[in-house]
């Protein structure tokens, strides 16, 4: 059998080395097993390593194999939560001159999620599975992006003070009845650091993400569960910055146990429905900062 | 000097007509001058012409060249809404082997745009320039995206029941008082069939297209201005079958004189706040039709 | 229990007809049994159906039900290549004032495959569904997205000619090496009209479409096989007006039975690596027209 | 006149500092003017700042007043490589409530550029232009986005054995030869840090940039210009690696007295044309160490 030349394998022209070398944008369906239930992901995925200075290039295909080695075997992956850092961690057993590996895998993933109504319903998800893997420790995070509904608090008491200039009624009966104001999907992203002795359910991590934007979005809604999800959000309206923050402290309260260094990045995007633009927030804290915060 | 060979102009394996055969997402910067002012459109072009069975290929070159003697004059470019025709005029007379071209173009267009609140405001819009040249004859269209606010008229009503359950009030003050309800961005846009001796202005087509969403959205609203978005896309809760009859009615009485059998298209999509999917409503129909409707 | 306002139900402002109404971007996942095989199809959903001049709007949550209805037992869906017309025709019993429905679906779906190396790949395909329905017919058609490679033929005879002037070789040595030429990724779209007389199965369309640009593409390649795919797209280098044909040819000889007026669509387009735009082809026929075409 | 509720100055239900709040997505046309010529930028901006623990929420819509502020002098401007930095700047004058503001721009922009063919090509771009400002320093960056093509080293040299085996030719030209390969397009980004007095040329970092990528890629190229672009590209056959570095030494070279700590990013991706992925690299470090690199 011919050998054919390992050009990446060679000494490369200029001695620098590199700090990522991977594969972008991987297609994979992957099939979890939980006991009787079997969670299907379409995912994407990233694979990199670096690549020392006496090396021209990385083999690519490795990162594949890689892939493809730990998701085989459905039964066998120890989570969805873990997913890219089993991945990580095949990765650089299989590249013998590099220091670390870093896998970023998303996923769209169906979940059956139950509004008030009582009835079911098959809601999307995005996944996130990130982790950076070096000799001797793992850096590993999990996330979630949903999508809400808020309504803007700021708009609300200006059209309540617009409605009184117009209606002017006595009592206090408008400051009691909810008053209109713009309203828009909103999408929350929350990714924290984890690790196997402090784990997290996905569909956790879903609830806490999706409370405070009136979650889940659901396709069918009969008229009174339509008027109902109104009637909640103009009930509580929100900033982008009250709902990073409620997420937080959800986040703070419900995983004690995490180490005060762990990092937590939460995101909340508002399509403006008044504007071509959106309004964001972004907490980029650790469990103890959080900690702290909520204390004082 | 060396001739290289003309692959393009040989008999193709199979002899098969082809319908369009071009080049898409030709990136252009495009100058046109009308009197004093400059309007900058970043456009994105596709270009196609048909193959005759016995060719093996068009020569693609002679698209981008047709587009740049279109464009490099800016003084005589004949009109923003013309510059689709232009061009493929021009690229039919580029092939000799072809019965038809077609052109696609659109382009980021930003226009000063003055809102109730006196003040002045860029807005991007995205203009559409359509043409289909045969030996004969040319089809051309011009249209206009564009965004605004929609609230939705049937959750309002059920809102404004459930605030009568919570808050029984003597008298009318509930009916006379805009109720809350979702409410969400809305891209309309409209393509309307058009000639030299039917023209029609772009940033009329912008406010026709903007009118039922209560456009323009701008980046700045102080509160009292913000306030009065909401209570005016409050005031007139549109579906989308609401906004495409709007603009409907509106482009028949604007264009009194346009030809019975010209196209009209015209659609809203509305990014519903309460559901992750959108809702669409679509007009395709003929000046004729729609003054027909309008009679009746 | 309180009747909330049927608002929808009400006449309109202005009282015209509209040819669309509907949803778009239903997320939704499909599981189809054959056998004892499951198919999982993670699938985005448009549904549109006309609304009378009477009506101000349509009762869009019946189209998700409609969607519900059909794919909750997997067991029973008939084919993935008749979801959409299963669809459309359960739509349209629910719609009791609409004369037609329409229905775009489109699914991500992995396939096993296993191109000349002999190992087994998941790849992604895109599978597109659609059907119109009126009262007395449907008008069915199923398609299928692809990628491949394809190599340039006019730029790899300019270069065997300029390798000659560089390298003056005696003989016909480099008329029969194959010459370096642009190649690149190629997309190629299917979309051909059925019912349930006249069927295919979607497996066959994927080879059908995959064949003329060197499919399937995978993410595993070793060098050899690298070598393999590089060679035989040189040995076979093809414009897109190559694809189209060669795509039209075999779908003609394949579904000999299909009806003369069925349509047939085919588009190639390549991410040209020499520009920054794409070249494209397409055939939009009929069976008929295809079969004469490949008779003269 | 009166006066509506400022909301976003109340104190929050959860005292908790947030790291960035702000808008994303702003539309806004910047022209720029340079002596006589005059830079259109289509650009895309995000604006944030941080919020106190003792405030509800940020006054958005002055973050789009500050960017209204510095582009409404195109003559006043200090150069499309500041612009992030001087709408920081004034964003942070406009927030007395927060320590650090952030702004992301980048722009579409057409540049004259002249191949080796002589003509002159209108070319789109993506600049990049990035700021951090705290009340005593900012941290700014400039950086573009190229497209060009990339032949790989490594099928080249397996088709040179392969195309060996079939055609045993006498003495060593195949070894001369440019052997067949994949190629594809591939996308250079680079940033850079500076500052006023450590300033570059965006149309210097382009041609850094495109270099190693065979840039510019134009639209139209006569069959001899094509050719000797396809032999350019497969005479220097580059790994995603080899770009990343070449780029590297490029900017070392060039800009001999930027700080040590100054950081650098550069990254390749190439849409590897025969797989359904992309190859990636990633040089994510500063001045000190690239020099270090080079002289090693």
């Amino acid at each position: 059998m011919i050998k054919y030349p390992d050009v990446q394998g060679t000494k490369p022209d200029i001695p620098m080395a590199i700090q990522k070398v991977g594969v972008k944008g991987v297609l994979y369906p992957i099939i979890i097993r939980r006991g009787e239930r079997e969670i299907h992901l379409y995912s994407t995925i990233d694979v990199f390593v670096d690549v020392p200075a006496s090396r021209k290039g990385a083999d690519l295909s490795r990162t594949i194999e890689a892939i493809e080695n730990v998701t085989d075997q459905p039964a066998k992956v120890s989570g969805v939560e873990f997913l890219a850092e089993d991945i990580a961690e095949k990765v650089l057993s299989k590249f013998p001159y590099s220091t670390r590996s870093e896998v970023h895998l998303e996923a769209d993933y169906f979940s059956e999620r139950s509004p008030e109504d009582g009835k079911k319903h098959m809601v999307k998800y995005r996944i996130i599975s990130r982790s950076v893997a070096s000799k001797d420790s793992s850096v590993t995070s999990i996330g979630i992006i949903v999508h809400g509904i808020n309504a803007c608090p700021c708009a609300m008491e200006t059209t309540r003070a617009m409605t009184g200039e117009e209606f002017p009624l006595e009592g206090d009966i408008l400051a009691k009845i909810p008053s209109i104001t713009h309203n828009q999907r909103n999408t929350v992203t929350v990714v924290i650091q984890t690790d196997r002795a402090h784990q997290l359910e996905i569909d956790d991590l879903i609830d806490i993400a999706e409370k405070p934007v009136n979650g889940p979005l659901v396709s069918v809604l009969k008229r009174r569960d339509e008027g109902e999800l109104v009637y909640k959000a103009h009930k509580n309206p929100k900033f982008v910055e009250d709902i990073v923050r409620e997420v937080a402290e959800s986040i703070a309260i419900s995983y004690p146990d995490f180490p005060e260094d762990y990092g937590v990045e939460i995101t909340s995007e508002s399509d403006e429905s008044i504007h071509p633009h959106n309004a964001f927030a972004k907490v980029h804290s650790t469990f103890g900062e959080l900690r702290k915060s909520l204390k004082s």
